[in-house]
């Protein structure tokens, strides 16, 4: 099923998440269908938009925030007409969302934002309130695109023609608005005609990077192969990866990077072979609120995720796993990390410090 | 179903390879089954004996060198009478066994043991030839699962009471003749009332950390946790991995060291957390003759393996891979090399070579 929009914010012909008829029904892209099939979700309601999250049919911390977004749109719908029962009600729906994971910073980012917008329309009618709560809703989704496409223009002036580029999980349009960071670095340097290749490594236990990753480079044209998270060290011992570019769920203040499990693996070897590190996310992942990696809170997922496959049993009865769902990589292991800001490479506390005071899509050090 | 022999030399009621039925039978536990089904083929020819070897069905590789030591004893009671045409055909049975699996050396090691055997009795009777055949691998066995008991002592006394350590991929019981080297040294010491605690990284593609060392550790009560091999490096980060043994499949002359793909990226890891690396294996698996990790042939497995699990496809049709089953880790991220001849550390050229020549059992750097 294609998805059912003229023009999706996505710029291509999916999406990870889009508001449709007249912003009642939240589309929503089943991605643990993928690669073998395009399934849409058609949500109504917060709860729905919350269990989408937490299992994880969207995932990636830009398309997260995105669709809280949306969803508070969806609880504004909803919402008691008074308007201190309608902001207790608001408040209530971000504390829902917020929680449904809690490592990717943009999540609380974007309830934040739409908070806001509800509390500055809240003696309005019902139905002045949930046509601007979408409204914001639909801006916040734009500036993501937006914010994409300043960073992947500035990350590629940090490739060359010829590299072979690794990276973890999905950074891509999957996982954000609709470009990508990772991959909209990947992109742009592409679209700059940079003959690049990528390694995907595959991202397990959910394996985004094979499932995920390897599906949006094929349907850009774009040389892709998937190899096993622990094939990278090797690789790099072969000569055989120049650079890495990944994500980010959250960047602390002082520039550590928490993101999806295997990066700070992968961090060790490129460090061992001297080869960068690029880290690409919207100024939206930063946390300045947040001292060091140490202060992130790193989601422990379900014993499952390891245990099944379809209807396989990968492990034994009885035993126990440990299912951290995301590292953290200091950021003295980070070569440079990418915004729509600019760029901070080194990436220390004080050249963070710098991109939040300037303005949107300019500075950097 | 149980291993139909009395006192398989496993020393466990399971076991990855017997020797049955007046030696015309070769058991071998159909490890691609494993947690959910114990399941054993009846292989009667050396075709038979391939075929387990080059699709996984057996492997490890002491006990890949074990099932070919008996496959050249199914071969010999299948082969000429005349002594010419009977040594062209062991030769032959020999070059087709080391074809099917490149990386593991115990494979050619056992075939040249086994011809060596051949050459001694060819003007023997059939029936002698093959019961001589047949004795001289068993030999061979019973030889694998006393070095795994001598290295594992060895071993033991580097791990302290309260540890816990990582394995990768399986180096236990189902791996060898029976003990174990990586899994021989978790035993020993736990048999030494050390308590430990032992991560298994589950070890893309083939999952043998997660359906093999977790089911032998369990059966074992010793307690094990399966992590994804990525989520290794933030564990030792968070300082919850003090050390790490795993085996081998070849290592060169310069201490240089072929494993499970996996095994150097967890040597990267742990060598930037200043946490030891342990190898252990038996003196069968070093190749003196093979003077570094360069000249090790690493073995490309096909891309059915990452693409597929059960019925579920993980890749999309179209995208390739990258699947080296193995890596090499330079002997200096090696801490120690144990063997039954003793323990080698640091693990150099030298402390090799001072190894070769010691008795079997003592000595050691």
């Amino acid at each position: 099923m294609p998805v059912p929009h003229e023009s999706p914010l996505s710029e291509r012909d999916y999406s990870a998440v889009e508001l449709c008829l007249d912003d009642a029904e939240l589309l929503v892209m089943d991605q643990r269908e993928l690669p073998e099939r395009e399934v849409y979700l058609r949500l109504h309601t917060l709860a729905e938009a919350h269990d989408a999250i937490r299992d994880m049919a969207v995932r990636g911390a830009p398309a997260i925030g995105v669709t809280a977004a949306y969803a508070m749109a969806l609880a504004a719908r909803a919402a008691p007409a008074a308007p201190d029962n309608f902001l207790v009600e608001m408040s209530k729906a971000a504390m829902r969302l917020n929680a449904s994971r809690p490592t990717a910073v943009n999540l609380s980012w974007a309830t934040a934002r739409l908070l806001a917008a509800a509390r500055e329309v809240m003696s309005h009618t019902q139905e002045a309130r949930a046509a601007h709560l979408a409204e914001v809703a639909r801006e916040l989704h734009r500036a993501d695109v937006r914010a994409n496409r300043r960073l992947g223009a500035l990350g590629a002036a940090t490739l060359e023609d010829g590299m072979t580029v690794l990276t973890h999980c999905n950074a891509g349009a999957l996982a954000t608005g609709g470009y990508g960071t990772a991959l909209g670095v990947i992109r742009a340097a592409a679209s700059q005609g940079k003959r690049l290749q990528v390694i995907a490594a595959e991202t397990r236990p959910y394996l985004q990077g094979a499932r995920l990753t390897a599906w949006e480079l094929q349907r850009d044209d774009i040389p892709v192969r998937v190899v096993c998270d622990s094939a990278v060290a090797s690789l790099l011992a072969r000569g055989l990866i120049h650079a890495a570019v990944v994500g980010a769920d959250r960047v602390a203040a002082n520039g550590d990077v928490a993101n999806k499990v295997g990066t700070y693996s992968h961090a060790c070897a490129l460090a061992h072979h001297g080869r960068p590190l690029l880290v690409a996310a919207p100024w939206s992942t930063v946390d300045l609120g947040c001292p060091s990696g140490a202060a992130i809170p790193i989601e422990e997922r379900a014993r499952e995720e390891l245990a099944t496959l379809g209807e396989r049993q990968l492990l034994p009865h009885g035993v126990g796993v440990l299912n951290p769902s995301f590292d953290v990589t200091p950021a003295a292991l980070v070569h440079a990390l990418v915004t729509e800001r600019g760029v901070a490479s080194p990436v220390t506390a004080q050249a963070l410090a710098e991109l939040a005071h300037a303005p949107e899509g300019v500075g950097g050090s």
